[in-house]
């Protein structure tokens, strides 16, 4: 008897930001699983299939449920906007199931909001960079504060995930204090919104004006490193090519 | 007239790791341009259409020419593996087009090889983490050093790109006396080899044993930060989330 979980990465958008190894996946398996907003993304390019859906920060429920459906005998699929490896649901996927060795996983990868983000703004994280969620519901907030200050130190570019939220509306103020006392002011940087979505639009400002900028939910925010230039409305990280 | 430049990422390997707009840009193009390597991987996909390519590290000469055909009137796409904009071609595009912002350039997201590779490894990067490439070619190798010592110190999960070449045979092990000064030398690491192509595998280290490993350039190698762990033969990052 087949005891397989997909964890599948939609990517940013709808079905044409999945790969076709992810669609492929998708229409193998008897059961979609996933948090109700990606679910509402796919359901009409699946239909047939059975959906299990659970709320916000369900996650540990939505992989037990999913797990009990696969050791039944049927191919489960878990999805996650972007990519399900990075602050995805493959990792509490793996932890959950870690009883279950008979149980086969395979994380199907799809594109991350620090690519597709990246895209819309030009090319700014062409060079090494790093990602970091500014939401400290899982990460204590002393721990993103230590990396946002190595990696602004290091010249990383970085690519900032959940840069604000109701609770947070500081975040991002308090996180450009910590890279502007090792990055210069003027350093660009930009902001995308809703990628790949209906309403996607992006904004090119340097890391001083930034600090106090409002941002939603749904944007992710990009910072230069010292060479990352603005060339023709776009945001351009130098990688040292001799033109 | 349309004045269009497509900068694709294929994904790590065949056609099947494209996303569905990404074949859609290539599918509407005259003229798809790239790397030989690159091109050899899609053509046969995309018959009917003009190639245009070039050695390694003629990257400038591929994008003029690249430019050339567009402002001819034709639709070009340069293609990259993995994302276009992470190491890829999406930068240079925009630094040699800066004298025709007539010129439209698209850039199309792709499965940049540290996503990919985590899905083989298990859930390695689903927290905050670097992507550093070991190359010196277009980066001091200081400040590469300088990355590595401040993301190890920060305690960033990290994915090295380009880890080894014949002239560079040393450089792993370099990387890995550096994180070892901040890292436990028991920290879980990975290897991945031809990811999504024929030969792909992995295997499962230590930070310590990496350091004296030989990989090829093929590879991608990932550290994980101090609470990954290794779970049924998989490498995996925990969140946070309470079990």
């Amino acid at each position: 008897m087949t005891q397989k979980v997909y964890v599948v990465g939609l990517g940013p958008g709808g079905i044409e930001q999945m790969t076709q190894r992810a669609k492929a996946a998708l229409e193998s398996c008897d059961v979609i699983a996933g948090y109700h907003v990606y679910i509402d993304l796919i359901k009409n390019d699946f239909a047939g299939k059975e959906f299990l859906t659970t709320g916000m920060r369900k996650e540990v429920d939505r992989c037990r449920l999913a797990i009990e459906e696969a050791l039944k005998g049927k191919t489960v699929a878990m999805i996650s906007s972007g990519d399900a490896g990075v602050y995805g649901m493959a990792g509490i996927m793996y932890q959950v199931a870690a009883e279950h060795p008979e149980l086969e996983i395979e994380v199907v990868p799809g594109i991350t909001a620090a690519c597709s983000g990246a895209a819309v703004l030009g090319a700014p994280l062409i060079s090494d960079f790093c990602l970091i969620s500014l939401s400290d519901l899982l990460t204590p907030w002393e721990k993103i504060e230590k990396r946002l200050d190595c990696a602004s130190q290091a010249d990383f570019c970085i690519c900032l995930y959940n840069p604000s939220s109701f609770k947070r509306h500081d975040y991002l103020q308090k996180a450009c204090d910590i890279m502007l006392k090792n990055q210069r002011p003027d350093v660009p940087a930009g902001i995308v919104r809703n990628i790949g979505r209906d309403g996607e639009n992006y904004e090119i400002t340097t890391l001083q004006e930034l600090r106090d900028r409002e941002v939603d939910m749904f944007s992710t925010v990009i910072i230069g490193n010292s060479q990352t230039e603005v060339i023709n409305g776009k945001l351009v990280t130098p990688r040292g090519y001799k033109l």
